[in-house]
Formats: C-alpha cells, sequence, structure tokens
C-alpha cells in the first residue's frame, strides 16, 4: 500500500547553470525515483544561477531521501537545502487564541476588562448557569488527552501527542464551528485524570476525551459523565461507534437486508469494540460476536476474569455461546467491524463469510485485511483510510455532535442522542445514492455537520437532557 | 468620583410617531438626567411610527435605570427594549480558538492530522524539547485562576472569574501577540491547584496565575516555579510590582531625586505589597516600611506569628524598628506606595510627608485617597484608574514580559528579568518629556511591548535562562 501524499512532501531548493534540457534531466530523475512532483517555483537567478524549488510528494521518509540522493547524482546540481512541507507547518503549533473583538481604545479596555467587567463577574457569581451565556463555555471544548494511546503510536506521552489534540481542534473548527482547546495530562493515573478535567471544567462547555488507553479510558469516562455537569465524551469509543453503525446502517440499505438481523463479528475487545457492540445493541442488532487475540470472547472464558470489559461482553454478546478463534467464529457472519490491528483477517476468512458480506476493516493505518483482497469476495467494504472507498472517519461526527450539544447546552451525551447522529450521518446519502462504494459520506461533504447538530439537538431536547432557556436576557431594568 | 463610561452604557430601542421637537425632548431628558448620549441610530420607520437606538453612557447601574426612568415619562414613547453595551459584548465570551491554516482538502487534513502528524509525534517523542517549537508551547501561556480573589470583588469563585481571565487572554494576543488561554479551577486547595497545573505544563510555553488570594498565591507560586520546566509568574504580585518600580525610577527621575535613598511606606502587606518591597530592595531602596492594616510591620510586632509574609517583611524591612500606625509612621516619607482598600489616607496623613513626596495610591477601584486631595500636597500621585493621570497599569508589564519569555524560550522569570522589565518601561519616556503627570506611559502606547520583550530576552540570556537553539531545522535528510 504505497500512496504519493502531501503528509510526505518535501521541497528542495536547487540551484544550477540554467541550460536547455537540464530541468527536463531533474524531473526525470524525480520520477525514475517514484517520486510525484507537486510544484516548480522559480525562486530567483544571480550570477547566471537559477534557484527553484521543487516539491515532491513521496511515499514515506526513506523515500524522500531516495529522491534527494538521485538529484545530486545529476552533475552541475547544486542542493541548497530540503524541508520537509509536514513539519514546517508544524512550528509554532498549528492553533491560536484570538479575541472576537479588539481593544484599540480606553472604550474597549473598560468594557472587555476592568472596570466593566466587574458587572458580568457579579452576574455569574449571583446565577453560576450564566456562565454558559457570558464565557467561552458557550461553545468551547476541552480536547483532553494523556497521550497513552496515540494513533497507532502508543504511549508515546502528553508532549507528543499535542499535535494530534491541535489537529483534533481544528478539525471542530473547520467542521463545527466549535472553540475547542488542547489539554495534554501530565498524567496517566485514572484518579488524577478525573480529579484534573473535574478542576478544568468551570472552563469548557463539553469535555473529548481523546486517545486514552483502554480500560482506564471507560472509568475515566464514565465518573466523569456521572459527576460533571457538562457532557463528556470519549471520541475513541463512541465516535468511533456512532460512524460505524451510520455505515452499517447504508450498507444493509444497500443490500436490503435488515441490520437487526445481521451476523456481526467484531474484532478487537478494547474501548472502541464495546463501544461498537453496545451501540449496535441499542440499534436492535442481537447477533454479536466480539473476538479478542485468543478468539471469541464467551462465558465458558476463564482467561478473562480480571479484565471488566470483557466480562461485560461476556455476558452481554454471544448469545449462541461460539467459541473458537476469529477463523473459526467468522464462517457465515454478515458483517465484520474490526478495530484490531493489520493482517489478522486472511483471504479465506472473508471467502467463508455469508453471501453479500459487508467487512470494515478500521486498523489504522493499516486495516485488518487488504481492502483489494476482501473486494473480491465481499459486497461492501470500509476502511479508516482516506485511499479507499468508504472512509470510516470519527470527523463525520464530532464536530457535529457537539455543535449540537453546545447549541441546547445539554447536560450529557446520551444513546438516544448517538443513535440519532448515526441516522443523520447515514441519511446525508440518498438511499438511491447509495453504491458499494458510497455508503458512508465524505468528511468533506459540508452537509454532514449540520444534519448532526440539529439531529442531536432535537433529540437532546426529546430527552430532557437540554437546559438552553428560551431566550436569555440581560438588562439594566 | 462619578464619571461617564462605556462601561455602563445601555442602548435603548424607542418607537414613536415622529414630530418637530420629540427627539430634541428625548435629548434634553437624558441630559437633565445627566446622561452622556454616545450614539443616535435610525432603525425604521413603519406604520407611521419611527424607531431609534440610543445608546448613553452613564456612570454607574443605578443611573442608568434613572435615565430610562426619564425618558418612559416622556408622554408618546414607548421604550422597546433596553440593553447593556458590556453584556452584548460578552456573549459567548470574548475570545475564540482558530486553526492558523485552513482544512478544505484530503493534502490539508493528510499534513494537520493523520497521517502526517504521526511523524510530528513521533519527533516529540524522541525530543520532548522540541515539543516548545513543534506545537502551540512556543507561543501559548495559560492565565490560571481558582476565582479566589477576583478584581475588588473577592471570592466570587471560577466560573464568576472567567470573564476577567478571557479579557487578559484578549490583552496578552492584543499587546504582545502572545496566545493565552485562560483556565479556572474548580478548588481552591493549595495543594490541588499546584498538582492541576503541573499536570496542564506540556500544552504551555508559561503560566500566568492570576486573582488568587495571599497567602496561598506566595506558596502555589513559589512551587510551581521550582517544580516545572515552564516559567511561572502571578501577575497581582510581580507584574505589580515591576510596574510600580518603573513609575517610581521616573517620579525619582523627574524630582532630580535617588531612589535608593527613598523612604518607603507600602501600606498593604499582602502579595502585592510584599512583592513590591521585595523588588525595591532589588533596585536599591533600603529604607522600607511596610503596614498592615494594624500599623507599622516590625520585630516588635507579636501578633503575625503565623503570618509567614508578615514574619519575612519583619525580619527584611522596617530596619529602624518603626512603629504604630499609618498615621504615625507616614511623617517624613518621600513614597507612599498603597495596595490596600479605598480612602485609608487622610489628607493630613499626605500633608505629613516630605517636601516633594510622591504618592501610588493603588487600591481597586477606589484609591487610597481622592487624587485630587493628594494632588494639593504631594508632587507626583498615581493610581489604577484609567481616568487619572499616572496610571499603574500590569497591562504595561505582563504580554512584553512573556512576549520576551517565549521568544528566548526561558526557563524561569528571575529577579535581573524583571528589573529590566521595569527599567524597560520607564526607559520608554524620555527624561526631558517627564512631567509629574507623566511617569508611566500610557497603556496604548504601543512601544511598550517591544521595549519589555527585548530587555527581559536579553536578561534572560545573559543571566543563563533562555534556552532557545540557535536555529532549529526539521529535514528528511
Amino acid at each position: 500500500m504505497t500512496h504519493h501524499s502531501p503528509s510526505y512532501a518535501i521541497t528542495f531548493r536547487l540551484r544550477y547553470r540554467d541550460q536547455p534540457g537540464l530541468l527536463g534531466e531533474i524531473t526525470t530523475a524525480i520520477g525514475c525515483a517514484n517520486g510525484f512532483i507537486g510544484a516548480v517555483d522559480i525562486v530567483g537567478v544571480a550570477d547566471g544561477l537559477i534557484s527553484r524549488d521543487i516539491t515532491v510528494n513521496a511515499t514515506n521518509v526513506e523515500h524522500g531521501q531516495r529522491i534527494v540522493e538521485a538529484i545530486r547524482q545529476i552533475s552541475g546540481i547544486e542542493v541548497v537545502n530540503v524541508s520537509d512541507r509536514v513539519f514546517l507547518m508544524h512550528l509554532g503549533g498549528k492553533i491560536e487564541v484570538n479575541s472576537k473583538m479588539p481593544i484599540k481604545t480606553r472604550d474597549d479596555l473598560s468594557m472587555a476588562y476592568t472596570p466593566g467587567v466587574a458587572r458580568v463577574c457579579t452576574a455569574i457569581h449571583e446565577d453560576p448557569e450564566s456562565s454558559f451565556a457570558l464565557t467561552i463555555r458557550k461553545n468551547t471544548v476541552a480536547v483532553v488527552s494523556d497521550g497513552s494511546a496515540v494513533l497507532g503510536l502508543g504511549n508515546i506521552g502528553p508532549r507528543a501527542a499535542m499535535p494530534v489534540m491541535e489537529g483534533k481542534a481544528m478539525l471542530f473548527k473547520e467542521f463545527g464551528e466549535v472553540d475547542a482547546f488542547p489539554i495534554c495530562l501530565d498524567t496517566q493515573d485514572t484518579e488524577e485524570i478525573i480529579a484534573t478535567v473535574k478542576r478544568l471544567a468551570p472552563t469548557f462547555g463539553g469535555i473529548n476525551l481523546e486517545d486514552i488507553s483502554a480500560p482506564r479510558c471507560i472509568e475515566i469516562e464514565e465518573r466523569l459523565e456521572r459527576e460533571l455537569e457538562i457532557p463528556v465524551f470519549h471520541d475513541d469509543q463512541h465516535g468511533t461507534a456512532i460512524v460505524v453503525l451510520a455505515g452499517l446502517k447504508n450498507s444493509m440499505r444497500y443490500l436490503n437486508k435488515d441490520l437487526a438481523a445481521a451476523r456481526v463479528l467484531i474484532n478487537g475487545a478494547g474501548a472502541a469494540g464495546t463501544a461498537i457492540a453496545k451501540l449496535l445493541m441499542q440499534a436492535g442488532v442481537t447477533d454479536i460476536v466480539v473476538c479478542d487475540s485468543k478468539g471469541a470472547i464467551h462465558k465458558g472464558r476463564t482467561d478473562i476474569g480480571n479484565n471488566s470489559i470483557k466480562v461485560w461482553l461476556s455476558e452481554n454478546t454471544n448469545q449462541a455461546g461460539q467459541s473458537g478463534t476469529l477463523s473459526d467464529v467468522i464462517r457465515g457472519k454478515d458483517v465484520f467491524v474490526g478495530v484490531s490491528i493489520a493482517n489478522v483477517l486472511s483471504e479465506d476468512d472473508v471467502v467463508a463469510m455469508s453471501e453479500d458480506a459487508v467487512v470494515f476493516a478500521l486498523a489504522n493505518p493499516d486495516p485488518e485485511i487488504d481492502p483489494k483482497v476482501a473486494d473480491k469476495h465481499v459486497k461492501i467494504v470500509a476502511t479508516g483510510r482516506s485511499d479507499y472507498a468508504n472512509q470510516i472517519n470519527n470527523v463525520l461526527c464530532f464536530p457535529g455532535l457537539f455543535r449540537g450539544v453546545l447549541d441546547v447546552r445539554a447536560s450529557a451525551i446520551n444513546d438516544a442522542m448517538k443513535l440519532a447522529a448515526a441516522d443523520a450521518i447515514a441519511d446525508v446519502i440518498s438511499p438511491e445514492n447509495l453504491t458499494n462504494h458510497y455508503v458512508i459520506p465524505s468528511v468533506f461533504d459540508r452537509r454532514v455537520c449540520g444534519e448532526v447538530a440539529k439531529a442531536v439537538a432535537q433529540s437532546a431536547l426529546e430527552t430532557g437532557v437540554a437546559r438552553r432557556r428560551t431566550k436569555q436576557a440581560y438588562r439594566v431594568v
């Protein structure tokens, strides 16, 4: 799965005595090294020497190095410098904090700061709920991580997790018009994380937990949800579950099958797999088997006693008590959802599934099975990757979900709201437009966020967790 | 001290059948009620009725109500609604979080988020120091409060403190181009505050503590300073001390006196008073007496044993061992600095000071003595207020100070840097331009921040706390 990506783009500045054919020689060398040329710019001409910046997409870091080496072989070419587009764009971070209004005059200062601000403070002191109207709580979410399970990188710690959380904050703003601020915590202790987030709550209207390893993430979310006045959402669990459910709904719609009757196998018994199982159950699915690395989880497993998630799964899924390896239990299944690791699903495994089967192979960055292989044997394949059809991407959910939550000042994010979000995502594609390569909207489909926000807000109102007063009025008389 | 302020501005919408003289009647009524008309706008005309918005600055909330009542007395005038400019500008909070670059395409997404971001995370994991270059730590400060001592309002709690911290973040950006984010903590326990701020540190390049009551604020700052890798600055202590020192330097320069030889009385033995005493000592002042509400603090005081600040002051100031009330010990003093409460200084007190005395009456919002009264007897008067000459305002310091700190990635803010900041603020006014009404620059003097930043950065380099590498290079080859 090699793929030219701007995330492996490099820009090199070359200086040489210009002569016919030399640029051709350079571009040919890049092409022979399998580099994809993005841009060629003239920087300047001095002393008969021309300087050009050439931007090339490579497939990975080593590939970039090979391309530069190939150019260095051309006589008469000086490689002045090489810079890396991804690192350049990260310099100084990716988000900033701005004032909504300027402070240019005394009047500005006396309203936004002292003495005017004192009246606003007093109003909130008298009515703490008004902090949701008169401060950034109205539109601001914390993106909180401890850096213990970042992307596919594992436990890289809070400092190294920051670029991901900043990126998440960008997506919140870009897609949901939600202000989000990254908070990476210098602790991985469950109680310390809970205590810290509780102390941060007066600043925020909601908490998005991110990239915290299982099983701690489940306890942290449950406890915070119970103990805080603002909604808490662990995106790796519920965001994933919502988008998976949306994709499965459309898959079944396309295949004219009933989702509730589907035989589902989930591979991966961590936080995401469990959240998917729970949400599918809420959506009416009854036949669910969850596998961990040792195979199907069932009541007879004696090796899971110390893992509360797996005990719960053994008691609440796999009613038929299937046992055996993934390859054993996948036979005859209608749906495979993988939230595990690369290449654990073989071609024989998918061949053994039912007719018109569906495979969601979501391991990141490399799926449980090469989607091109799975595609030969099943009807619908989805992955987490952007370079294949049907990308299951959480960005379809969290910006719209929190947009809706903040709009009605929801105190919690309940199952009804999650189901409503999944429906909204699925329904963005009208049934006649569904194909096996289009069961989930594009992350850049700008209709998604608004539809999700509307559905989530409506569901919050219906289920009694919306707290927004009909009209806020602040008057001196 | 009544004063028409936009922080007490109200806008009322009036609807009436337009006829000659009626607007005059309205404006006359406002004038008779002592309202200051800011703007008159026509909103629309319908059914022969005209709607106008009239914005009026009042002196306080009750005054605004009286103005509205006066208009209600005019026959034929309907007051459609009354809105309050300050509350309107606070709706939804005053700051926002923005992306520095858009995410409009797959390429954008793959560089700012997955998969490109993974390489940046890995680079920080391998070299945690690089988080100061590759994340928002490079330019971002937390403004942390527990809401225990907010403005003159006292312990109003974290929710009600948010508007002040948001305002502070605005000032950081407006004056220093520093990204600052408000964090109001739902705890007032010293150890919990320390633990929480330490856990937040991976996100930030510096910590600005704000409006935390004494004596906890001193321990919190000292502990965090020792235990964190990033600089910690309690603005209410050191920001105030730096600006006071700048003002006193210029006062002495204008009066052709030697600051080091001045007899100084500080009224207020809290965090600010102590920080001022310490910084003046660093600047060479030797004759300092600090008073609390019971009078001069000296070695013989038996009622201060449980207050570590006052014990320190008794051992390190008032070498002559003066005792007695404020009125007793102010006799013959060259400088009075008040960081206490309104109206504790009498006219007789200032009369008893030395010739060419200086009075900095900084109690907020009302000074220790009416500056107009003090002005009759002393040479230079400064307050914290914007409606008198010589405003001692921390905004002269903290934006430039943190600008300099972040520019050189200082690990601490030491005394040398504080003294350098005070010098820089003072030196913005050239000696020939000094007058008794102009010993401190205006908060809107745009030269101040740059001068402070330069001086602080230079001092950090000289004292060995700057950590910035000469050049960051991120290259694939």
